[in-house]
């Protein structure tokens, strides 16, 4: 051991980084116990000072110049939760190039600049380490990388955002509607002011490819995957997906087949009897598939201050250990490889993909209608599993049809609800969900 | 680097063995692409021979002499799976000697010896790694250690006994009797012929043991586990812990409080909505509460030929990359403390336990019976929080009568079953059953 203590830079003190610092000063026994030496907050940073004097951090901690941390012979290890993927890159460059290793929760820096900051991190021979960037405190990152490391991963779904599971599983429990629920979620602190971020699917594409880049060794780019959000789920397909047996949940979809990736965000429909449908509330979960494990679940809080703090601080005793045992990692083991490839991940065909499907149909109440919809699948060879027609809504009004495919081509899909949604007796755009 | 490969020396060709060595052998792309090195089965030993020719294992790859491969100046890694604690004992302790690290998913051995093979693995700087040891191919191990590292972990709920899930999941689903469910099981290979390990508790209480050695730094002693089995759950039991909305599980429970310690192996009453509810057939899974990260769920296949090498061969490619990077771990690391304290943990009296059960009694159908079992709660100070009274099973003789109480100390509950058990009006002893 070179020293008594490992000493931490950090970059911000908002709510999580506030709960990053309250659980290294708050538990010096616990650190000396699991470490043999001290765990001290060194220096902090963050703009707004009443957020320093909040957590009793001393004006002799603090710092308003990022060299003072990055730079400082003192700091061991740097960590980075400003957010956003402007200041917090430069944080990170200067780190790994001052020979720090980093620990940082920020998924949106990784899914962008990922690529070009692992590349730096393993020609430096320094890692970055992202436990909390997925899935929050669940131990996620690990599990794929070093847990599941002998497998060929197949298949991750995941429900990654705490924010569309709150609003989707109120909506299934209530009955209610996207707009209220979201407006009740921003009162309670589960939804951001502008939550487009969240429902939109963005979060969830982020995660799902820092994921995809530990299942494969490659990171995506980001418009290599396919995007839906939640804001066109509505309590109407919930209520037909639950007399079916299904919840909707809104999905990060991996699947790997002959060395090419499908990956997708959307709401998709899943049995009751999966895994994954109980998981409510804030609550993640990711359900991995790999060729000799099996199927594997791991499930816990994927956000907040305290579980967000405990997967940061996992990453800062996993480095103190590495640096304490003077152990130099492989060059890229941040993504479990020997040989990381910073080429984008070989996407498969859209027209490659296929699945089951959900379906409903705005038709108009008439004789015939349902044989013109089953003539335009019947085309495309799509093959009916379910159908439920209820009574009409108002008199004269369309009456919703909801049919279940059996397996079916996505391309067939799209072309058969393009000709359906053109028909004369058709009076609203079909809605498509897939089933999982 | 120091070589162009990692050469393990696997003690066990058996069906654990097997399929370690046929995932080596068969990928040798993956581990190269993993490891920048090749990573080659170098020496094997089973007292079979059919074992190694079904597996396409050459002559110039086996042995007879365990010295072959514990004192082999080539073999890099030790994998024991010979099961037992006879010959293992003796293999892990000549690997350490010749510095060898040593993969094994050896339950029995590490709960019974785990105290002497750690400190002895500590004193020479060397890791044994037992991710296959709990919970098959979920990476608990990991989790516990590293993942969760920054928490104290103040409860494990853990199916971890994929015969005993098994049994418990058919009797639930078909109404069946333990007996017929068991001849069933051993017909179709879940169960073994002798199935008292299983069914009795002790593999579950072996694996309990592991994990409260990670989630304490201590491992406890056998004997400081109280073991029941699932040989006396019957369908009545399963019958009304349904109609209450609860499922019965075989349970490892980990509790945690002012350092000490409860650890129980019993048949719980786990309501519906809990995760561990959905656990179903020969699955595992672990519930865990760390002060932090809040409830952690794992899921996975609990055991099998793929899901075990799945765990065996991540530990090889963690103790390759250790190699390979010239990392020498911190002694105990293997428990993710710094100071592994081979005193064993200090266990909460039983008097301390207290929690919510269920009863069923078996009393006499008559005026006042009720009365009286009611009256014995009530001196012990038991509350009831539901009851069931079915009608008599036969003309004149005992009905079943159940109850759920609320929150009751254990001592009180041993106390009043007894006092109830020597009433007149009872027939048979009481069943109790814990409530998570």
């Amino acid at each position: 051991m070179k020293d008594n203590s490992i000493k931490i830079g950090l970059f911000g003190l908002g709510t999580i980084g506030g709960g990053v610092a309250e659980l290294i000063m708050g538990f010096p026994g616990r650190w000396k116990e699991r470490l043999g030496v001290d765990l001290i907050l060194h220096k902090a940073m963050d703009l707004n000072p009443d957020n320093a004097s909040r957590l009793g951090i001393g004006q002799d901690q603090l710092t308003d110049r990022p060299e003072d941390i990055t730079n400082n012979p003192d700091v061991d290890i740097v960590v980075e939760l400003v957010g956003g993927t402007g200041a917090a890159r430069e944080i990170v460059t200067a780190s790994l190039n001052a020979g720090k290793p980093v620990v940082t929760a920020n998924k949106a820096l990784l899914a962008t600049h990922g690529g070009e900051l692992f590349s730096y991190a393993r020609q430096r021979g320094l890692k970055i380490a992202f436990e909390a960037s997925v899935g929050g405190g669940i131990p996620l990152i690990r599990s794929l990388r070093e847990g599941l490391g002998a497998n060929q991963i197949t298949q991750c779904l995941g429900i990654l955002n705490g924010t569309c599971n709150y609003i989707l599983t109120r909506m299934t429990n209530e009955g209610a509607g996207f707009h209220d629920v979201l407006a009740d979620a921003q009162r309670l602190g589960y939804a951001e002011a502008d939550p487009s971020f969240d429902v939109g699917g963005t979060d969830t594409a982020h995660k799902l490819a820092i994921m995809a880049a530990l299942a494969t060794g490659r990171l995506p780019r980001l418009d290599q995957i396919k995007v839906e959000g939640i804001t066109s789920v509505t309590p109407l397909d919930i209520s037909f997906a639950k007399d079916m047996g299904f919840v909707i949940k809104l999905l990060a979809v991996l699947q790997i087949h002959e060395q090419q990736a499908n990956l997708s965000v959307y709401p998709a429909l899943i049995e009751n009897s999966h895994q994954l449908a109980a998981v409510n509330g804030p609550f993640n979960a990711v359900f991995v598939h790999g060729d000799w494990v099996g199927d594997i679940m791991l499930y816990g809080a994927g956000a907040g201050r305290r579980a967000t703090a405990s997967a940061i601080v996992a990453d800062i005793l996993d480095l103190a250990r590495e640096k304490l045992s003077g152990g130099s990692s492989l060059p890229a083991a941040a993504l479990g490889r020997a040989d990381f490839d910073p080429e984008p991940l070989a996407i498969s065909s859209r027209d490659d993909i296929s699945g089951k499907y959900y379906f409903r149909f705005a038709a108009h109440d008439k004789p015939g209608v349902l044989a013109a919809l089953a003539a335009v699948l019947g085309d495309n060879q799509i093959s009916i599993a379910t159908m439920i027609q209820k009574g009409r809504e108002q008199e004269g009004g369309a009456v919703p049809i909801v049919i279940l495919t059996h397996e079916a081509r996505e391309s067939a899909v799209l072309k058969a609800i393009k000709a359906i949604d053109s028909l004369p007796v058709v009076d609203h755009p079909t809605i498509m969900l897939r089933v999982i």
